[in-house]
């Protein structure tokens, strides 16, 4: 798709400057940039860049200068920008029409001009809402339901009876719906908890590739609406996520979890059992929080166990010292000894 | 499926307290119970949501206090209920019959009632004991053998030559026998070290979604009777795994590594290379183990690297006051100075 | 296959001691070993094990004294070894000619011998060099490009637009090329920043079971020649890996680091954004680098964040003794309290 910067300027509320005939035709980096792809700038430090590259058309901010471009001013440049990407770039579809080897049973229900990849198996009673797209081997269980307008790329599983909304974007990989990991041990060996439940997740949801997000014990594992996973997450049974939390790569949250809106998670967290996590939280990566914990808002937290990031600022400042710490304290000692005498 | 209570208190070895002929349907929680559901409580502080629950039928142990309910009183009511739920939620078929687009080689060998989804691939060789269920796009590689009962959920790899015993619930995404990570940096690039051992998994195991049990490089991969995984874990080549050990998610244990039986792993955990634990190890969660370490069962341990729980605590209590003990170093020292003169 | 032990020396570069025309059929640990199998021992203490074993036949350093063996004797044993095992263990085949069930889009290019195995999908302009061999399920998108020699385990995805060198050996479950984790955030809701790059693979590049690596969101994510993942690994977008480096399971990388040449990753570990690893980093297992950071060549680090191995031994060797160090404290206060008065 090409634009005009004036179309592209009024489509994402930014202020132009310049000729708004100017065809583009892509985005890309300031350094690969060809002269008709579009280019963002938001820190006054990147501004040499903008300035050097071959593109023509810049998103700034309303007040940087920058002299022999097309600009578009915005208040939020990357945000104005990834509004002019999605225009400039509409993702590829997955899947058109209805592939003669996808497999769809009699009474599941498929919403008008659902697209269905090839190897795509759609059980019994599931039903998929209207213009979602499914790639090559996806697969949606009896009963299950996806809203309209997903996107599901090869080889997604959705376990039977498992809910999904509207325009779930879905890498490839990813099992939605696999048993949680309840075990009750008895008699010489461990008997499956039953893992009955449900997975619920709302509108506008991402899940990264070879995600895994379990199905409730009894009950749902619920995600809210635009939550946003990374790859390799794991979500055990019965978590509960708010809107608009984002979770980055290989974090796990274990069963029973509640996790408020807007928290942003980092990378290979890990989240013990029966943890609350406020609206607004905020996990440094690789961070640990114990079973049963509480974790407030706004208070970026570090560390395993995990505590306030100042807290294990100050705490971490003396333990890179440890070993003058040790010496401090010799030299104590020894003049004390020496006083005894 | 429905039973009786009477009929459950008998299968479930629970004595019967009320309407035996009370029908029950299916199994809930407390909170989200219908009338004809059963629950289980098992401790003090959980009878009241028990005796708020709708729900008519409870499970409880030998001396509850619960009035107004058919009770089920077990001496592991949360066992019981497991068991309770086996009956009223027999898992649903993953495959039924041979699929017409199911690919099974001559020389296969399926037992009797093997059910194979669509485009399930069985290669030459491979056996697949009686009663097993091959879900959608499930592959078992030349010359696996799985033994009866089985049940694979879509999309589970087998590579050839891998052994499985009977009544293996393995879930999507899962990969067994892919090579393990073993190299030899030579002449200017990497060789690779034979990768060409089996999996050798027994009877009873379970194994959660996305997860990887590489091969043996030479010899076999090995994990017991009722061994349990969580999703995303990572076995790597010649990793030995005792009898009823369950890991959690996302674990990883490295290359030749032994573990008893009964071991308890929690979830990122890293185990490194030709470790061993102990019957009955206890690994808290997001742990270390250096790699040719011994962990000694019983003894619960955590940290990075890890340590016994004790003592890792006793650590832990003077790290979080490193601050305060600087403090205290510095006043003594200030003491000392002003001595000095 | 097999080979006499002449021919096998001839072709790893050994010198051969005893039988030239001993026949090998195959490779073994030294406890599993038949008669005929080869096995190699690099250090003193392993000769003794060597010396027990069935095989005949031994790799061997030039100067260790082993009796009664046909011996192979070379510099690297382990290396030898690893070659004998190419020639012995050649791998099975992933696929063999296109089955019929194999989807090829007419706008596709196949090379010379090409396999591609049941159920294989590779949509328009894909190319997929001579000799590839491409197993069950997997999928090649539109335009992306393998190279010769390449070997795809089942189910492997390979997003459109992607590029693969020759001879890369790619596990199940593998994605490349799923979309980056970048989002921004405005008018209460998320916005994918454009994730509409590329990943680009050198040749001779192993993927491990499961892993991940996403594209790049402008530009390319790319990995040099001869590039080893383990499983469950996670490459995000725009992360440039350089040539011979190596990465164990379960490790992130987050967006836009950079990784030298010959770099040794442990497992679980995890690296920022924006990182720099110079050629020949040394990563510890579970080590966690601060986004931003450099990490010099030859000096291996280890800890959260990770600081130089030989600090963080003298860090950590205090550490443990903080319970000793506290109560040194108390008595150097009670001591100074005692003279106060």
């Amino acid at each position: 798709m090409t634009f005009t910067a004036r179309e592209l300027a009024d489509q994402i509320g930014a202020i132009l400057e310049g000729d708004g005939s100017f065809r583009v035709t892509g985005c890309a980096s300031p350094e690969d940039a060809a002269a008709s792809e579009l280019i963002f700038v938001d820190s006054e430090k990147h501004l040499e860049s903008a300035s050097r590259s071959r593109a023509v058309c810049v998103v700034v901010t309303p007040d940087a200068a920058l002299s022999g471009k097309v600009l578009l001013r915005a208040a939020n440049p990357k945000l104005a920008f990834a509004k002019a990407a999605a225009m400039l770039h509409p993702p590829a579809p997955l899947a058109q029409g209805i592939h003669p080897t996808a497999i769809v049973a009699p009474s599941a229900k498929l919403g008008e001009g659902v697209a269905l990849g090839p190897y795509a198996v759609i059980e019994d009673g599931a039903e998929i809402g209207a213009g979602s797209q499914i790639g090559p081997y996806s697969f949606v269980g009896r009963n299950a339901k996806l809203g309209a307008g997903c996107r599901l790329h090869p080889r997604v599983t959705i376990y039977g009876g498992m809910r999904i909304g509207a325009r779930a974007l879905i890498h490839s990989g990813v099992v939605i719906g696999a048993d949680g990991f309840g075990l009750v041990f008895g008699e010489g060996h461990y008997f499956k908890f039953p893992q009955i439940g449900t997975v619920e997740i709302g509108d506008d949801v991402e899940i990264g590739a070879n995600t895994t997000i379990d199905r409730g014990a009894l009950g749902a594992t619920r995600l809210g609406n635009d939550v946003k996973l990374d790859n390799l997450v794991h979500i055990a049974h019965n978590v509960q996520i708010g809107d608009h939390t984002a979770i980055s790569a290989q974090t796990g949250i274990a069963g029973s979890s509640t996790i408020g809106s807007k928290a942003i998670i980092g990378g290979q967290v890990g989240i013990g059992d029966h943890c609350h996590l406020e609206d607004g939280a905020i996990l440094g990566s690789k961070c640990g929080i114990l079973p049963g914990k509480i974790v407030r808002g706004g208070v970026p937290v570090w560390g395993i166990p995990a505590k306030p990031l100042a807290k294990f600022k100050e705490v971490q400042f003396w333990h890179d010292r440890l070993p003058d710490l040790a010496e401090r304290l010799k030299v104590l000692e020894a003049a004390a000894a020496k006083q005894d005498k």
